[in-house]
């Protein structure tokens, strides 16, 4: 339940973000995609094995199958989940070679395939939304075997939760999907209601992106047998990196073009979601109550068929966010959460793990994909 | 993964069938309404504490979905799946009030709500490859909403399964969540195949219904810590049980009429799905070869746009298939594992629960609905 996430998050004032100065912003180094191997490549052997058991389909059932699974999960991003995971279990003392390693090896493996899962009935759920297609593995039964294909993914995903033979862990993984899910719904009934308070972007973002990441990171400290303090401070690692992955997610889709996003810009907001960069852009608006009214009367006419009003005005608050303080007002929030969890970090003693989770910090708020 | 059933079926020829003969099969009593209440009367209490379990959603959060998945959960059948569960865990003994006995109920919730999430994502399966639309909660995101509501019982039911607190039980689960998802994959490839082993259906209906019968009479004993040959015992009744009960479901589809299935006769056939009524009926038929070739020449045909073919010939195999000898074939095989089930339960002592286990057993086969 939406209730779960670790604190009631009042929505922040500009004013409230205290501006975090690290090393990497200073310079205003750009990482290029090397620099994300660089920081991956402490737990890049675990990683291997974590892909090699999400590719390990039994090939005998699933031979007309087989292919496309594989493919989609090889087609994975930059598996920064199971590397949080894989990194943290090793935050307090090396454990690779040990049962507790296998055992965060599963975990690691359950979170990305959730994650996964949860990426292929998007597909669906989009679709349906908006009523176009982008049939993704036959254009005959695209809908059922996509919905398939994501449950396969929820169970392999079960599976691997239920490898690491820790109640705890399974428990918070269950207690995951249960979050995820809530958010989904959520996300579903906020669409086109822009009389929304921002305070449900938070729960959203949660739910959708903190929450995993929590998950990854929670368990693997469990799995590592550490401290109920240091647990807990885990945890809040994974809150507050997953929350400011997912606000710059949300701001790349303002500022990003078709080359880097793979779609044009403003996309959630033509789905009728509201996320943070907009939101600013209503406290910097002179008549925020008029513009909303404007926004409902051209989603109207949208669902009467005239899509034309609604892209314009899309195109229209795309350019005027990007042309405002909206976006660093947005980018300066991120980098407050990215605090949060670097000083989450404070009481774990030096290792490379530790190293490169503080650069995923920096690296998350300046990646452009 | 489809090879953990519980053995190699051989395909059974009618002349294996050894008829059995049951006190209710002799006198040839068609057991109303009231009989199977009276079966389920001794864990009434109990379904109805499954029941509440599955319904509590939080309203607080849920509100605009909440009247429809309660609804939809209320909605639901027989509840064979949780009472067996319930049956079974006070097969040696009294549990009711024991902490063995809040874990059963969690188990039966789980199996239940797991249930539940299939038949809900069967909607939208079923309507994408037939391509006609029935929407369920609105029209306008019925399949997204539907995804995403199927997604949350999964999530609800992981969380049952987590309560259990037990971890082969959790094994147990996710492992037949991955059979299940299995096994619908199965079936989609299946589908319009004529030229068909009759072994691939027996897979598949231990993949959609049978393995989740498994679970809840295999996840009871292990919670009700019976010794390892009883355990045994219960998997195999609730896998000869959930056998019989998808025969006799496959034999219905031919024999029933549009008021007892809410749908017309021959739906399986007509989605190009084959069972065993059908396999039965290609054993009579005196050039099986030739009527393949027929039904794949409609099948063709069907697929260029023209489905009045396809309907005629599934019309007319529905009726030679229930004029013939194929029905009777198929109702001993169900007989047949109806016995096996039965026998699993020999070495039990007489309770309340075992003479309804034995009883459900004359209602599979007898079941017109």
């Amino acid at each position: 339940m939406l209730g779960a996430q670790p604190r009631t998050r009042r929505p922040l004032a500009s004013q409230d973000v205290r501006p975090v100065v690290t090393k990497t912003a200073v310079n205003g180094h750009n990482p290029s995609p090397a620099d994300i191997h660089v920081l991956l490549a402490p737990v890049k052997p675990g990683l291997r094995r974590v892909e090699e058991k999400m590719k390990a389909v039994d090939s005998a059932l699933f031979a007309p199958l087989a292919t496309a699974f594989v493919d989609l999960i090889g087609r994975g991003g930059k598996r920064l989940r199971p590397a949080l995971a894989l990194m943290t279990a090793e935050l307090t003392g090396p454990l690779a070679g040990t049962p507790a390693y296998t055992r965060a090896l599963s975990l690691a493996a359950s979170v990305e395939m959730l994650h996964t899962a949860t990426l292929v009935h998007d597909d669906v759920i989009d679709d349906a939304l908006l009523r176009r297609g982008a049939p993704t593995l036959n254009a005959d039964w695209s809908k059922g075997s996509t919905v398939i294909a994501g449950n396969y993914m929820f169970g392999r995903a079960a599976q691997f939760s239920a490898e690491t033979g820790n109640m705890r862990v399974i428990r918070l993984f269950s207690d995951t999907l249960d979050i995820i899910v809530n958010g989904e719904l959520h996300q579903l009934l906020a669409r086109d209601a822009f009389h929304q308070e921002k305070e449900r972007y938070y729960q959203r973002i949660y739910a959708k992106t903190a929450s995993l990441f929590c998950a990854a990171t929670e368990g693997a400290a469990v799995l590592a047998e550490m401290r109920e303090h240091d647990i807990r401070s885990l945890r809040d690692f994974g809150y507050n990196f997953g929350m400011a992955f997912q606000i710059v997610d949300d701001i790349l889709d303002f500022t990003g073009n078709e080359q880097t996003l793979g779609k044009p810009a403003g996309g959630d907001l033509r789905q009728g979601t509201l996320t943070l960069p907009f939101f600013y852009y209503l406290n910097e608006h002179p008549e925020p109550a008029r513009l909303i009214a404007e926004m409902e009367e051209k989603i109207d006419l949208r669902d009467q068929g005239d899509d034309g009003y609604w892209d314009d005005t899309v195109r229209d608050v795309v350019a005027a966010v990007r042309a405002g303080r909206a976006i660093q007002d947005a980018q300066e929030e991120a980098r407050y959460f990215l605090d949060l969890a670097r000083r989450s970090l404070g009481e774990m003693p030096p290792s490379v793990y530790k190293t490169s989770m503080l650069g995923l910090c920096d690296f998350v708020v300046q990646r452009t994909y």
